[in-house]
């Protein structure tokens, strides 16, 4: 790596502090300057000229530099990147190997890096990725989906991303981690400290199986509206998004929204019409036509290549009624449960030519399912 | 009412008894010809030769004829007719007023004839109506579900077709009787001995209320085969189906099929995932698009021409923030919640310019969110 790499990269992790994730406008700027130029133009508070073309209004540009500046205190240094390093946190830019290059998906408002923490590549987990998020506020029935959705998906190889949070999250990673594939949790804090605390223990499993990944430096805390802008970020990293159990008013379906404006495939899975905690899941099915799936299976029928991941047509259990044509079926409902009847008495019952009727009652006594008795034709209760 | 008029009925209640309903050779010939000369062609044994261009193979003709002959015994009388009617059962024919005319979708499968009995005119009763249909092995989920969509339909001012078997059939059969609009229970046998014995009362109450209705003449007991017949009536009769509980293998959704093929709106109750007796109805809502619908008001929103039934937005309940616009809930996420800051680290912390952050900050203070104290701005934690 040049002098001049390892300068960007420290821009790319300081624009990280001025701004907060998703600015569009430091993202615009980004797309035709090199980090290191749009961080010096910030200090200067003046952008290049070369920057004015790309920015509509420049009093807009104005307030952002104020703004921007106003945080340009205590920023790391090239110590603190060796530091985190220590910790077992890279930094990961859009130039890096491992940058998962569907994040471009999201234009400007794209990650201008991401630190991560964990020994799963990121761009090579998620390409074979699905996102599964739900409500902090779940139900025993959401919490055991959650799980083995979690666990099935990566048994078939599947990385499972989703948010870290109480509820739906824990169980979707809880899930994931006992498996092969790695798991993500991608957080709206820095990956130092994830949040909520009470799954630190779920975290350092995940930091040692998959992988923690935040926008935000490490030693940022959460704030309310940091989520919302963290869930483009796990509706773009995986081919799809999985709902398991929102309520109308779940932070998931922000993650669900995102999925649906990045044209990635959105699934929901359904739940009781009784249970306020499925509510939101049967509104994207209903209005943005979230697929409904009950499993893994469906999820990766509906993710993969036309042909790659076809899900088993669903039967019920076999009867052996099912082995008969229509004739034979239609004759035999025709056959008495006792007593007996003769072949005319028969094919007239079941509404078939007398031809049809001794033809099906051979074959249905050749199958178990009639015999003929003193009394005429009967019905075997027990067909083999 | 003709003579000849009299004579076309009985002819049309005498074919009942020869072919099984929605045999549709007997369709193609009722297409070209009058019901008494059919009928007086298959008693000939011979048809008629303006209707030989109806037919592909003559072959099947014969068969048919000689099937059709075989049950030519004990055919109704006009007598009969009248016994019915004293027996509060009418005939209702394509000619009459009260045949519903989107019956005429099933093509040649269509009924010769309807045996109706009860107040409900059946044309009227259907030109609002919804079939909602379901498993004989019904669970406590589906029966609530069944019962509160049967009365909220019915309240609605919209008639209830289902099948009267027992499980979701009934129990949407329960809920609608109690109300205003008509409830219809479409059979698979004479609409004197309705079937299963065991919702005897139910099937008084609905002939006292709705309308019992079979193409199956009085005396007829039901088959199996009749049940999947019948079933493609209670699709065509309705502006829509509604599939509330179904596993793999039930019957309803045959129904759910008639109403796909006649591009009647589908739609499908979803329940949890882990239970089988929801399986048919998440099927097809992945696999023939069924719409997903949680209660009465989404199945109107489903069933109306656009604009004349729409279901009311869902919305979870109304928090104080939500009146907040975006920089004034990140300010308010920036103000610490003890202690106390200064404008100029709240505008850091929060990402936005200092004339944002005061006039935010103005605002919050206005309505209740933030205060100032001694030492600097904070939140106030019973906003009003």
């Amino acid at each position: 790596m040049t002098a001049d790499d390892h300068q960007q990269r420290l821009a790319r992790a300081r624009l990280a502090y001025l701004a907060e994730p998703g600015d569009s406008l430091l993202g615009a700027l980004l797309r035709g300057h090199e980090p290191a130029a749009v961080l010096a133009a910030i200090t200067a508070g003046q952008l290049p000229a070369s920057a004015r073309p790309l920015v509509r209004h420049p009093g807009t540009v104005t307030r952002a530099l104020h703004r921007w500046a106003a945080r340009a205190t205590g920023l790391p240094t090239e110590r603190d990147l060796d530091d985190w390093l220590r910790q077992g946190i890279r930094l990961v830019c859009p130039e890096d190997p491992e940058w998962p290059p569907q994040l471009g998906d999201l234009g400007d408002g794209s990650p201008r890096a991401l630190w991560v923490r964990g020994p799963a590549d990121l761009r090579f987990a998620c390409l074979r990725s699905v996102s599964v998020v739900g409500s902090r506020a779940a139900t025993p029935y959401g919490t055991h989906v959650a799980t083995e959705l979690g666990a099935a998906l990566g048994e078939r190889g599947c990385a499972v991303v989703s948010g870290g949070a109480y509820g739906i999250d824990g169980c979707v990673h809880r899930g994931a981690v006992a498996t092969p594939s790695p798991t993500v949790a991608v957080l709206a804090c820095g990956v130092d400290r994830p949040y909520p605390l009470g799954h630190s223990q779920l975290f350092d499993v995940i930091a040692a199986q998959g992988a923690l990944v935040s926008e935000w430096p490490p030693g940022q805390h959460p704030t309310r509206h940091g989520f919302l802008v963290r869930n483009r970020v796990i509706a773009a990293l995986t081919r799809g998004t999985v709902v398991v159990e929102a309520g109308l008013r779940s932070g998931a379906l922000s993650t669900a929204r995102h999925a649906r404006d990045l044209c990635r495939p959105l699934m929901a899975v359904p739940g009781p019409v009784t249970s306020a905690a499925s509510a939101g899941c049967h509104e994207i099915m209903r209005e943005w036509a979230a697929v409904c799936v009950t499993g893994a299976a469906d999820v990766l029928d509906h993710i993969s290549p036309a042909g790659e991941h076809v899900a088993e047509r669903r039967r019920g259990p076999a009867r052996p009624h099912d082995t008969l044509d229509q004739p034979a079926a239609r004759v035999l409902d025709a056959i008495p449960a006792r007593g007996g009847a003769t072949p005319v008495a028969i094919a007239a019952a079941a509404g078939v030519d007398l031809d049809t009727a001794i033809r099906c009652l051979g074959a249905l006594a050749a199958s178990g399912f009639a015999a003929r008795g003193e009394r005429g034709w009967h019905v075997r209760h027990r067909p083999p």
